[in-house]
């Protein structure tokens, strides 16, 4: 007999559920909402702007539970992706990557219909912005150890470039520093992710001071925004904006990170189940690279783990511990489930599998079926 | 001065290059077809069927370019998929993916327009096509060491269950046993290339016969499909179809196997570069996991390559060495370009950065915006 407490349920197959014939997005709104509304409440009560970022869904629907929790502003990380929220009816977005210089057309255009904020990393990108004709907010990308895009913090000859560039565009306002703390994401532990936190402030403050000093401005801000940070710090200290995404559903990696709880999951992806191999303890499903994404979670051991199985409960889904059931492996549209006897022996060929993402974002990004309970 | 041999060419600034403001995919037309009429001439000079793989693709343009080499029958991994290709034109489609039996509507209709293939796993995929009522080509799926899906080549018993179940849909027609001997991929050299088409056709001529024996068909075929193997193999012996993919195009993965030269890597992706930071040695372009998507290749020592940089020529374009360009890290929208220090002294803040990816299967389709040269 299998063991109840790890009974598998099908997702039932009300309306909801019954159509559905290929790897679908499925979002608990309930769970979502109560993120959005935490993390919302934790920026004023930190005294914060909350600017969440839509990478994460990229959904006009989804964006639409975060205006009811009073968000005004929002971040993006494509000229793209802006056009699509403009269009949305949002009206204050900034795109936090690097400009694109060969999208300034398109930039300008946008910059005349809402409240724009660009990033620049370096003086090419300011000067360029001399043919945007509408005023927009200029942040400066900073590297504050990520290592990835933007002005190292204590560069403080590339940050007075930058700065004596923005006598090329009087019309744009430097509004402050920026950053994506990416780090926060490979941290070991709490205390790291702190840490990270601390000393990513710090840096901005510092980045932001020798611009200060460079351009006789006042007033500028720091602006961060990485989802185990925000998360974690019970008080979002020593910034001015915060622009975290990924915490809308968390994930397995956010699990792993141990900042957020398996209550929060709020996103999974409802495969059809092709094939049930007792032999191997695996079925198979619908869902490869295409539409889970190559991103993994700790694993159990040292398997790499491309997603978890979760059961539909009374009060949303929960998962089953991972050596019940887990993606071990993925290709274009397969999916290789890993499961113990147990819960193999309750899958049947055109079931559902629901499986929690090791990485929320690239599965939003790439599945255009979303079905919102 | 740079080194002329490593000069770095942005590509023209042509009509064909000045619209791109975001990663583009880039398809050198004349090398794809290359590529296609040399794998359709050795399919010819063996004897076997061709039909070739659109999942690498899926785009109805480039499916052109295959009709032109004389190809009229093609597979598809997904209904989706099969759906896109017959609404443009082509009339013989095998979906070589597990029935999903949820889909079974959508395949219903499929299958009165088109000479419909579909792959059953198990007898419950066997017993529920009785509700298609168009004839359609089944084939079985076989497990012949890959360890994906399908059953497996010496199980008899399974075997023996699929052709008992085939009495319920006496419409629709047993063609064979397939297989995609997708390892392949991991292959260590060329010897355990050739060994794995030795022995999956070996295995799949052993399910076939299980197969004849418990339904009594005659005229069963083969059917193998991995492009390291048909790209290899100088003759395709021993078996009746072959359905490689990705060598229409090649890319890293293919590369490092020794299955295609530099000469026949046929797409690229067209990068903006958003930053340039001499004292990392790297450069950022706007080209992240969701248009290059986490795939790797083998890169200079143990670091993970993303993707190479190429340089535009007179004949196409071609990579630079590994250690002069390479993707060494992404994240959703980003890409961090390593470069050696002639390289980067000529990459400027808006220009292209063309990279040759890791694998091309997901770029190709996640990307929307397709450029050929």
């Amino acid at each position: 007999m299998p063991n109840d407490a790890l009974a598998y349920h099908p997702p039932a197959e009300t309306d909801r559920f019954a159509g559905i014939d290929r790897p679908t997005l499925v979002a608990d709104r309930a769970r979502a909402q109560r993120n959005i509304e935490r993390m919302a409440a934790k920026a004023e009560a930190s005294g914060v702007r909350f600017r969440p970022h839509f990478k994460t869904h990229n959904s006009v629907e989804v964006g639409e539970w975060f205006r009811e929790a009073g968000v005004t502003a929002i971040t993006v990380s494509s000229v793209e992706h802006a056009r699509t929220f403009a269009d949305a009816g949002w009206d204050n977005i900034t795109i936090a990557f690097p400009l694109v210089t060969r999208a300034l057309p398109t930039i300008g255009d946008l910059a005349t219909q809402v409240r724009l904020g660009l990033l620049v990393e370096g003086p090419e990108g300011v000067t360029a912005l001399a043919s945007v004709e509408s005023a927009v907010d200029l942040w400066v990308d900073v590297d504050a150890g990520y290592g990835r895009s933007g002005a190292r913090w204590d560069d403080a000859a590339r940050l007075a470039e930058i700065a004596a560039a923005l006598v090329h565009v009087p019309r744009h306002r430097l509004r402050g520093v920026l950053t994506h703390a990416g780090n926060s994401y490979h941290a070991p532990d709490h205390a790291a992710i702190r840490g990270i936190w601390a000393d990513t402030a710090v840096r901005l403050a510092a980045a932001r001071d020798l611009l200060a000093a460079a351009t006789g401005a006042s007033g500028l801000e720091i602006s961060v925004g990485d989802t185990p940070g925000c998360a974690l710090m019970s008080r979002l200290t020593a910034v001015d904006e915060v622009r975290p995404g990924n915490f809308v559903f968390f994930d397995l990696q956010q699990l792993a990170l141990g900042v957020c709880s398996e209550d929060d999951l709020a996103l999974a992806i409802a495969c059809p189940i092709v094939g049930v191999y007792p032999a191997r303890g695996e079925a198979v499903i619908h869902g490869g690279s295409v539409q889970l994404s190559l991103d993994t979670a700790p694993g159990p051991g040292d398997v790499r783990n491309f997603g978890r199985l979760a059961v539909v409960g009374s009060d949303g889904w929960r998962l089953v511990p991972v050596d019940d059931g887990f993606v071990r492996g993925i290709s274009q549209e397969h999916g290789v489930l890993r499961c113990s006897p147990d819960i193999l022996a309750q899958l049947r060929v055109g079931d559902l599998a629901l499986i929690i993402p090791a990485h929320a974002c690239l599965p939003a990004n790439q599945i255009r079926d979303w079905l919102v309970l």
